[in-house]
């Protein structure tokens, strides 16, 4: 593997997935860092008899559980999680995220909040010191499909910034519909800003907002690949 | 009309409709006492030459005004209402409100929030002083539903009380799915409380809750249909 990015991304999950997976139920978070944790997962299954069964936070990490023949399993069947590992759009010194550039942050969200451990994996692109200056494309808040309007509308005199509703696919010819059936609106914020657990709480509160990207006090530990090929370990 | 509560629920309709519409766009809420006001409107129509665009916020809303021959808007093209009109399962005397007896409590909520003014009607039976006196069924919370089960064990770990996923039906075979196509939980909350944004908040900010039906500090008059005849007025 030569891409250094990729390279980091591998990196990282293995360590985690070394660290801090043991017998139990898992949850699996979405995006191309993960394929990596699956992958290291599904070793540990077959090289030391590992016992896991693993919840999915969307299809595609549905999908990379079943190809690699590992166990599925649902929340209603595993409520509690011994870990969530989950990548991250950024990623700031207080294990501050932003997550959803993939459209699955609430079920992202749901996971994390029943794990006893919530574990971040990422390249060395994702880490910041303050939130946006890494990640360019604004927080994800997904609506409901009738509301995107409203909710930008309110987004914008209440907290300021600018709301963009995602579209799909290179002809952006509708928006991107979650797994849910609901939008998602990006969101560029005015400046930096420390109070994100307010910010988070404001955009829960406007009626019409399923969820959002902000993820607050819910990592307990990152792991960074870096160019170098070390793995830089960060913990709150 | 000799049901004194259909009397009611229509006395409170025709005021709040001859009070609070003029030319504009209107939010219509869902509910039997609704039909009512949706009633009023279409006679207010063709006999004053009423000129009002009806946003609904249900299937059963919709219905009502097509029914009717008024026009529909949505909230895309009509993003700021005039007033929302709509019932309630129970309403305390600061006009917080228990909503989502008939499990629209998202799309009540969206509407409400986007009018100038929000106005309950109601019969009698749905004035209280605290809430919970008069509505036994607990507070409605809209649910992603793979989270249903995660959801309903957090609220009773931060809030207590006991929470039942609503079903569909009389033979229970299934539970209520919204038209957004989630679930319905019912939290009957334990004893009085005076903290209602507070736990609205609490709710809210659970991973998997998309709505809860209280609605605090949102209505701003109330006309309950009494069973004398008159209409109680109640303002904040």
């Amino acid at each position: 593997m030569t891409d250094p990015v990729e390279g980091a991304k591998k990196l990282a999950a293995y360590k985690a997935v070394d660290n801090h997976v043991v017998n139990g139920v898992i949850g699996i978070g979405s995006g191309s860092t993960v394929v990596y944790a699956v992958e290291r997962l599904a070793q540990r299954v077959r090289e030391e008899g590992l016992e896991v069964i693993c919840v999915p936070s969307s299809f595609q990490a549905k999908q990379l559980i079943i190809q690699h023949g590992l166990k599925l399993g649902d929340l209603e069947m595993h409520p509690e999680l011994i870990v969530t590992i989950d990548g991250a759009d950024e990623s700031d010194k207080d294990l501050t995220l932003i997550k959803g550039g993939g459209g699955c942050l609430t079920q992202e969200k749901i996971l994390a909040s029943c794990a006893e451990q919530f574990i971040v994996i990422a390249d060395y692109r994702k880490a910041s010191n303050n939130l946006g200056e890494q990640w360019s494309r604004g927080i994800p808040i997904e609506v409901i499909p009738s509301a995107y309007r409203v909710v930008y509308q309110k987004i914008e005199k209440t907290l300021g910034g600018k709301s963009e509703l995602r579209m799909s696919g290179s002809s952006k010819a509708g928006p991107v519909v979650t797994d849910n059936g609901n939008f998602i609106l990006d969101w560029k914020f005015d400046g930096l800003k420390n109070n994100w657990r307010e910010v988070e709480t404001q955009l829960n509160m406007i009626p019409g907002v399923v969820e959002n990207g902000l993820f607050v006090n819910m990592a307990c530990k990152a792991y960074f690949g870096m160019s170098d090929g070390s793995v830089m370990e960060q913990t709150v």
